[in-house]
């Protein structure tokens, strides 16, 4: 065994940051013996000093992170900061300097992945990032290793914890969305500003993320349709649960039928209460992962929280110092598939539609031809009348979204509809 | 991009082993891309020639087994012959000759781990058997990459699915045990002998394979606790249901309590409805993962089968074919830990006991002196009359196995007591 220790720039030192630092000093025989070589952690980079971080050696500790991941004795930068900048420059100067690099960093992944999959490669170093999608539950090594004789077809699960939080809180409480937002906040489950979780936002970019490692193929943020969980009301889940269902926010990455293309997309849909997702509690993430040959198979656990990202974090920190001793590295970005990524208009979903329409004859004729003429076909139909109003609930047969969003529109229009709300449905 | 070929022998031909010859076909070009190489089928040892294999290369075929592995060109040996020999004998053949192996093949992992690692490592190759455990559900590379920063402290599921189909079929049913067998066997999930499911061994072989990964311990089949499901009725059912239960085959691989042993053992269990467990339906697999920093993970899919015991195998030649390009390894055994394997006796557990007792006064005091005098705590009792006899069930506290075993033995030798059964709890 190797004695001269690897050693390790640590970027950040918050909730996740504080934690590698801590198993790093606590288990330190056990990745010794998991590595073949001793690890050392050689500097902590921090925005401000002065706080007390229990446990994290004081004297580590710098606020210079470009000096630090540029000392050319650093073997794996560990970047928990965050963010694009200066996460982004970090990482690359990490890279010039010969160092590879374990991420926790979703929305630079989302949003600069091939770049950064480059400059690694230029350098011969290594870029992992399971820490990045799901927090402890180990997703990206299964679908680029595991799966790497298998073709994916479909990535399809709950990827945010702050979101499923407030979802499950509404529909097991009956609480409104500010209310169950409150607790959320209250609990640490959401941040001062919820924006990046309850818009969809980190939903997108672990999806992007997803859909690159399934379909070898490059995914941008901005290649995936994305609908935050704001809107959703009590009435929503009242609704749901009369249709024996309830509503998650959804990350959905496909595999056209045709093969030809992929999509990608978060938004809330409606599930029934028999889907294994609807039982995914609290702040809980689970991913189903649908492949040619292995079938379908799902992940769940922690999404987020020190302790899990922490997990992933180091089990990456293991593989990259295991790659370094080797002088390999491992699998880097997989594209070579180049598959187009459609538009949401292009998707083929389902709509649960709820009407408020006037109770006399010919409205549901009026309200069926607009379905027809939009070429959506209904699955079920349920109307039921109240106060000279009817509520019509449709659920469609499976369609492009942009043949069912213009249906929605349609039916908007006619003149004895008098509201409605409609979910994707699955 | 290397142009020259990888070279692959295929060491049998039969549900698993064709469907990796047909994937290895019909998807060469994503193979060529996630390797960095082309990989070739060099060889297929089959036992006898002659059965139309469709879709395999019949010029490929060889019944000379040895002969293939010794050629000298091969880079990688996939053995899907199963079976302790000749196996053993080929796959060190294989090490011998400087080809690394990927191996769905439990029972010589279980029995035989250690000294195979040992000559993987010797020669400069790998040893990969994803396969080996839960058919297509990432089950090994989880536990020995992503959780190899993290302290795994319990693995816990159904790792054999003829024998979950078995029990789902009798709880779902009502149907007796050789009822749901011959069912089973119909079916294409039980062999015609069916004693390596049944009895427990294959889930007990898994079990000492996780066990030891999870571990970083040698771990044989021999230090495994095996009970099979032969004698699960379905009175029991009837019962588990009274209690809000249902039975289940675990495998269960445990780190004592002071960390300083560990255990692994096969057995039925009443688990409660509510337990995701519970749910895991036919010949499905599920896993539970509890690690010190990434909390409860859980991974589920289809356990056996050909395609998704192939997608494993090829995933494993993926990452086998890439380290042989980088010249590298992956990682090997780590037994470091070397922790002892405590006998069934100490293992803490819980049980189920239902008592025909004679219904007169006295004998609840009389059942109730055994517990304590075992020091066997009770949680809950239940008793029931019915024409002069009573029905009584206790579920205990967690105890050691052996305070259990004999409390049991000393509840069968009171006058009062009819007859009863016993099963462990959850």
């Amino acid at each position: 065994m190797r004695t001269r220790p690897l050693k390790v720039a640590l970027l950040g030192c918050g909730v996740v940051g504080s934690e590698v630092a801590r198993i790093m000093t606590t288990h330190a025989d056990d990745l010794t013996a998991r590595i073949g070589a001793p690890v050392e952690l050689a500097g902590i980079a921090v925005r401000r000093t002065g706080r007390v971080r229990e446990g994290v050696p004081a004297e580590l500790i710098t606020t210079d992170a470009t000096a630090l991941v540029k000392r050319g004795d650093i073997d794996v930068v560990v970047e928990v900061i965050g963010g694009l900048e200066p996460a982004r420059a970090l990482i690359t100067t990490a890279f010039e300097h010969g160092a590879s690099v374990v991420s926790a960093n979703k929305a630079l992944l989302a949003e600069d992945g091939a770049a950064l999959h480059a400059a690694a490669e230029k350098h011969g170093v290594d870029l992992y990032y399971e820490a990045a999608v799901a927090g402890a539950i180990p997703l990206v090594r299964p679908l680029r290793e595991s799966l790497a004789g298998d073709k994916v077809n479909r990535v399809l699960g709950i990827v945010n914890g702050t979101t499923n939080f407030i979802l499950d809180k509404m529909d097991t409480s009956g609480a409104g969305y500010s209310e169950a937002l409150d607790e959320a906040t209250a609990l640490g489950y959401a941040e001062a500003d919820p924006t990046a979780d309850v818009e969809g936002f980190d939903a997108a970019a672990k999806a992007a993320i997803l859909a690159g490692i399934a379909f070898h193929t490059r995914v941008r943020l901005d290649d995936v349709h994305r609908e935050g969980m704001t809107e959703v009301t009590a009435a929503d889940f009242a609704s749901a649960k009369q249709m024996g269902c309830t509503i998650k926010l959804l990350a959905i990455c496909e595999r056209a039928a045709d093969g030809r293309s992929v999509t990608a997309r978060v938004h809330p849909a409606m599930i029934p209460l028999t889907h294994p997702l609807a039982s995914v509690r609290e702040a809980y993430n689970a991913v189903f992962v649908e492949a040619e040959a292995a079938g379908q198979l799902m992940f769940y656990g922690p999404g987020a929280g020190g302790s899990p990202t922490a997990s992933a974090v180091l089990g990456d920190l293991v593989a990259v110092c295991r790659n370094k001793l080797a002088g390999a590295t491992g699998p880097g970005e997989s594209a070579y598939a180049a598959l187009p990524v459609s538009p949401m208009g292009e998707v083929v979903t389902r709509y649960h539609i709820s009407l408020d329409v006037a109770d006399r004859p010919g409205v549901l004729a009026q309200v069926a031809t607009v379905f027809a003429e939009h070429g959506v076909s209904i699955d079920t139909v349920r109307q039921q009348g109240k106060d000279g109003e009817a509520a019509l609930v449709v659920v469609t047969h499976r369609a492009a979204d942009a043949a069912l969003s213009a249906t929605v529109e349609a039916l908007r229009r006619l003149d004895t509809v008098r509201g409605g709300r409609e979910h994707h449905a699955r």
